[in-house]
């Protein structure tokens, strides 16, 4: 049976409507969004999103650990779901859109989906993951990932992961029954801002994820020799900061030396003892290295690392590289971005495939079914920040991108 | 009249003894000192050393500004003394001599000139001046360079410079009497261990202290832009930490471009966000230049500067520079640097003119009358830190040198 009636499409005026609800809990001075997770906004935030899809006729479940799940039945009630959202808590001090969107645009497309009575073939649920910007924690604990070791870290809110699951309705005792075993769905979208550049430099309206970059940290350490900068010459000396200083500069090159979307970050980088009369004894730094191909990750850090110990050699000190994490690469289901590039391209809209270079909950459900992202411009690339921006008509079509995708994979998947 | 009679000596053991005995107050479990100025232990070693003038014979003052002076009386006894001496506060963990050894030398030498009763055209005053370690606080009073907003700064003590200065038996309302105007001094001579390794390299037994070198210090800021480290490509960035290190890889390049013993470095340095996964929008680093010759410092700031500027270009970043502080060179006076090298070589010891890289109290007593330095081998040049050694008989030797150029300069100034 073929469907001739006009294909649905979400309410734009509600979800900016919604969007803007949700942003005021937690709203800062500066225009942003600051609701670290398992803080007291985290919470009321949290609970309104809940009453939100209560309100749209969904059926609510906190799993234990503290995720929210809103679901609409399919026609074979028990299958397997098609789940879609993101997250809503925010960094310190971020933006409106990251995450929020994600969450805001699936409850919409799951009310349109109602209203028109758009039939489904699987259930639909509509999640609002724990604590993303922490470390993808919620999705980490659905998908198996999760050490309980780390329940007792104190994050951004004072708070322990623990005690936030238990505030949030979990139950860290039982973190096992949030488990979903891989077949437990019949896939995971999410729609997310792309805080990046890509979209808007290539002229496109929708990015479809090719792949979540893997990453690899190393806490980098020169080791030198303290001394009086007024007494020690310049031959003399064994300074830690020269040699991080050219390290930061040897990363950037070998970074930028070869073709590719590869990136290469020193974000953290501190002095000791770290007074202005005294010449550095050592520095540590963070170095961190992202692609979609770990042999790319693996080539770089094999031409950085004697990088770093021909720059201690030629400075005096001692460079010691301890590898701190690694997040394998996650390419994204194929029949996920056809699903999103068709809808695209149905409502009219370009679409660009790209790589994700940021975590996001989607890698984490990669591994319980075929799963996939679709992001929406940012503008100037900012996120973390109040500046975070996503235009409106943007926002509508990435939700109805969404809608489209969701319905495509109901017949495919 | 010629004097026959052997040349006096002072007598090493005692003085060995009385660095121990000092050492202990404060004494650290790493081998150091720690007495901050205005602590509770500064307190009690000044309160040490003024009992060991008293039984030295010396007549004690106590100035406004909270220095102590021990004064033997001249056979004119209302002339202008010879003064001699340094400081016994030390940096937080420091060592047992940088200070120390300026002050029990100079008390050695009152003492064994009394016992030998060696006649004296000048008054001889032991000083021991307080906070030098925190700004030369104590000289700079004395000299009329102290301006009285620095009172209520706090020091690393937790006690503001005008309670320290209560404390020690001074009064910050009546710093003015404490002045000592030019031509109040007959000289001045501190003995001071090197904190580098100039005469180690030389094989020389003691410095003979040319001048103390200018000091210019700037703070320089690269802003640049925060921003996600894994969507925003290499071509995107405006990283701050890229051009500050590129930087501080400039500033060594230049300040070793030309030949000299000018020294340039960048002790502290801090990157804002700060976060692993946040490429750097803002780097604050300091700037410190020293040389004896402030043209040479001039025209290695201007070759610096625009250094800065084209590496911002380069890195889409701005770069600031702002001046904090300037410590104009200070030339030692020649007849001191005379009578200290004479001293020496009637000793049998190596004389070797260098700078001083360091700023002591000698700097400012040179507004008030001829001065000079004479510096003893610092073991590996480490100072300001438990490691900091003299050797034995380097002290002894010193100390001998002081007593010879203290009576050299009773002769001819």
């Amino acid at each position: 049976m073929t469907d001739h009636s006009p294909k649905p499409r979400i309410n734009g005026e509600r979800l900016l409507a919604d969007l803007s609800r949700l942003a005021r809990i937690g709203a800062t001075a500066a225009g942003g969004v600051s609701r670290p997770a398992y803080g007291d906004l985290d919470i009321t935030a949290r609970t309104a999103v809940r009453e939100m899809m209560r309100a749209a006729g969904l059926t609510i479940r906190v799993d234990t650990a503290g995720n929210t799940f809103g679901r609409r039945a399919g026609r074979g009630s028990d299958g397997p779901p098609i789940v879609i959202g993101s997250h809503t808590d925010t960094v310190p001090d971020g933006g409106r859109f990251d995450g929020a969107l994600g969450v805001m645009a699936a409850l919409e497309v799951a009310r349109t989906i109602a209203e028109r009575e758009v039939p489904m073939r699987h259930p639909l649920e509509v999640v609002d993951f724990q604590n993303e910007e922490g470390g993808l924690i919620g999705s980490k604990i659905v998908a198996g990932l999760f050490t309980d070791d780390a329940l007792k870290l104190v994050t951004p809110s004072g708070r322990t992961i623990g005690n936030g699951i238990e505030l949030l309705g979990g139950d860290p005792a039982r973190l096992d029954e949030a488990r979903l075993v891989p077949g437990s769905i019949a896939g995971y979208l999410e729609l997310h801002i792309e805080q990046g550049r890509v979209l808007e430099r290539a002229g496109a309206d929708i990015g479809v994820v090719e792949g979540l970059v893997g990453i690899r940290y190393w806490e980098v350490t020169f080791d030198g020799i303290a001394s009086h900068a007024g007494t020690t010459p310049m031959a003399d000396r064994h300074d830690a900061l020269l040699a991080a200083g050219r390290f930061v500069d040897a990363v950037h090159a070998t970074v930028t030396s070869i073709p590719g979307r590869q990136v290469g970050t020193v974000g953290r980088l501190r002095v000791f003892p770290g007074g202005a009369n005294v010449i550095p004894g050592k520095v540590v730094l963070t170095l961190e290295l992202r692609d979609l191909d770990p042999a790319v990750i693996d080539a770089l850090f094999a031409r950085i690392e004697p990088e770093g110990r021909r720059i201690a050699n030629a400075t005096g000190t001692k460079v010691t590289f301890e590898a701190t994490l690694a997040n394998a690469p996650s390419p994204t289901d194929g029949r996920v971005r056809d699903a999103v590039a068709h809808a695209a391209r149905d409502l009219g809209l370009r679409p660009h495939a790209m790589v994700s270079g940021a975590g996001h909950d989607a890698q984490n459900m990669a591994g319980i079914g075929p799963s996939g992202m679709l992001f929406v411009p940012s503008v100037n690339g900012i996120s973390h920040s109040p500046a975070e921006l996503t235009e409106d008509h943007d926002i509508v079509n990435g939700a109805n991108a969404l809608l489209g995708a969701v319905l495509r994979m109901d017949a495919t998947l």
